[in-house]
């Protein structure tokens, strides 16, 4: 009693902007070719619950496609589920295969982050270890951008648009008053600082990235001097930031906060707030700590049209690949130029992914690392796309 | 010496993505007529330490009055200064009115709130005392739309844009894992609950408005009801949100906050993050606290475009008017139409506006004082614009 033939495909991890516009791209291209799509309801955990989505029924034609591009968060709902070795559960692999046989999958499709590519890997792995014909694709997905092996990763470009054309926003907000003021704006991104770093197309005055350890007194001197300088004084700060002894800022704003199952903080929200109030308390300035929160990663108006785009792009690639034989691969993205901007797609191996972060290079630090070169700034501009465009302040 | 005519504008109060729209439209008006004009910069307080920008020349064209219609935040830069009473401070007034001479002034508009319009008054009341033959004319602006004697303000619209968006792709982000949360949604809103209000677009399961006094255990037992029939409870929540012996919830989350001049508490967040904590710790589910923070007065990108324009619109009928030989009023919106929406302008008496407060009528809240009607929501909706549309979730 096999089923007919499909691609399985499932999202895993936290939502984006985008996570969505590549499943869509994954449907057409399946079902350009006549194969069915089954979806995963919570990604692997709800799908070894049995919980599945008929995405010929639920996505049944261009209009829904369309929408379902343009819709944020993860439609077919995610889970936060870390796979266990095959040698410490095998049993759990056996039930995960013997459900892909049953819906008929020959093709697991996973959209997800660093987790995901390892369990693609290891599904993959276990899979040629059983001599079982599925294909399995790792679809690349995080606005934390920290993924190895690709320019960027879908999911990045409409969250720095969202965080650039904020900070932009904030900005002018934050200067209608004649006095001096300092503003923190907390931006996702656990390890890395791709995210808090693409703040910098709106010029703020610094840029803090978890990528170098952050002395407060340091700080302070520096918004000292800003200050002397100007009334409006604005910060993009990575809510992964650490002190020198890899203490993160957050942790002195709320300690004790929980660790999740992944050994993930589970909140790193509070490093803004805890900077403002060291600054007011010491500097004696009004300042000001903003949230960007999760909005970063389901904002739905302020997209990046090429993030989109791209990530129906690869959704597409990648089915196409899965159904062409290839297994165990990540579509990449590989940068031919910066203006005009030009991608293409590229498959590597899923396993020189997994589990690994890419931090933002030290060359595109500044020197005093509180800011970001101009050479980030050619390479984020073309994913995040023109910023809103404003009359210039008053002097 | 006295210098040609013009007429003299001023930004006062917090920002809005639509104060420059009515400061545009303001300028085109009197350019029409060529007349020049003027602009106080940081408002009243920095017109008396002679601060003033040539708007002749800072915004000479079309083109620079297209961006100045679409840039957020108070760009000739605001101030909150209270006008003491002539006759307690009448030095202050004579001063003014000599630089209104000094800078040629026949009309003066402020843009601002309810202040602002205590403001126009004042001035008003004290020109009409020494035979002065400048007009004062108040133009409405904030996004609290707690102005009397108008269907809504100017820069509403927007704010509310981005609230209703904003639950909306929020609640797509709560929902992604399949597990029991409670998201409360902080929104702007001092004393009247109008922008809480406009989240109800997105269909939260409760709004939580300044109007209705909370009781913790009644909010505990709905969502406890509410946790029963579904995975995802969303609360929109207005800052301003109060216990029944009349504390704010944010005082509980950061006790000994100061306030302002105006008597105000210089900070309200907090209400979010508070009850979030008691939810947490008393139903046991996940929670999470957004603060939409002061994105919600200086969005560019998410505004209405219906705001945008009629703000535009308010500013030149002021402009006009006053060059008309108008004074002492503020050009309100009346509604002709819900659907197809059409509204038009009156001037009314700025005393009738001044320090005065409009809450959301209790018609317009529902019987258990945790949402809005239908009413409301066909008074909303015009004014914030098409939702986005997105694929309906899965069951």
């Amino acid at each position: 009693m096999t089923a007919e033939k499909c691609v399985l495909v499932g999202q895993s991890g936290g939502p984006t902007a985008a996570i969505n516009a590549s499943l869509a791209g994954a449907i057409a291209a399946a079902r350009s070719q006549g194969v069915r799509v089954t979806g995963m309801r919570y990604g692997i955990q709800g799908f070894l619950a049995g919980r599945t989505v008929d995405l010929d029924e639920k996505v049944p034609d261009a209009r829904s496609l369309s929408l379902l591009k343009q819709t944020p968060a993860s439609w077919l709902g995610s889970c936060r589920f870390k796979l266990p070795k095959a040698t410490e559960n095998e049993a759990l692999y056996q039930d995960l295969f013997r459900r892909f046989e049953e819906v008929g999958a020959s093709c697991v499709l996973y959209i997800g982050g660093n987790d995901s590519m390892d369990t693609i890997a290891k599904l993959g792995d276990y899979g040629q270890s059983v001599g079982s014909e599925i294909r399995f694709m790792g679809i690349p997905k995080t606005i934390d951008n920290d993924l190895v092996g690709t320019d960027h990763t879908p999911g990045y470009g409409s969250a720095a648009r969202l965080v650039a054309t904020s900070m932009a926003e904030l900005a002018l907000d934050a200067d209608v008053y004649d006095l001096k003021s300092v503003t923190f704006v907390e931006i996702m991104g656990r390890d890395a600082g791709w995210l808090a770093a693409s703040s910098a197309l709106a010029r703020p005055d610094l840029v803090l990235l978890p990528e170098v350890p952050l002395v407060e007194d340091v700080l302070m001197e520096r918004l000292t001097q800003l200050l002397e300088q100007k009334n409006t004084v604005m910060v993009g700060v990575s809510e992964g930031v650490r002190t020198p002894d890899g203490t993160l800022y957050c942790e002195l704003a709320a300690p004790g906060a929980g660790v999740d199952e992944f050994g993930h903080l589970a909140t790193l929200s509070g490093t803004g707030r805890y900077l403002a109030s060291v600054t007011k308390e010491r500097l004696g300035c009004k300042t000001r700590a903003v949230e960007l929160s999760t909005l970063q990663r389901c904002a739905s108006q302020v997209v990046s049209r090429t993030d989109l785009d791209e990530a129906y792009m690869i959704g597409g690639t990648s089915a196409r690949a899965a159904l062409d034989g290839e297994s165990v691969k990540m579509c990449a993205l590989q940068r031919i130029a910066d203006d005009p901007y030009e991608v293409r797609t590229k498959l590597i191996d899923v396993l020189s992914v997994a589990n690994q972060v890419r931090h933002v290079p030290a060359e595109w630090i500044s020197e005093d690392g509180m800011g970001v070169t101009e050479d980030f700034l050619r390479y984020v501009r073309p994913l995040v796309g023109d910023m809103p465009e404003q009359l210039p302040p008053l002097p």
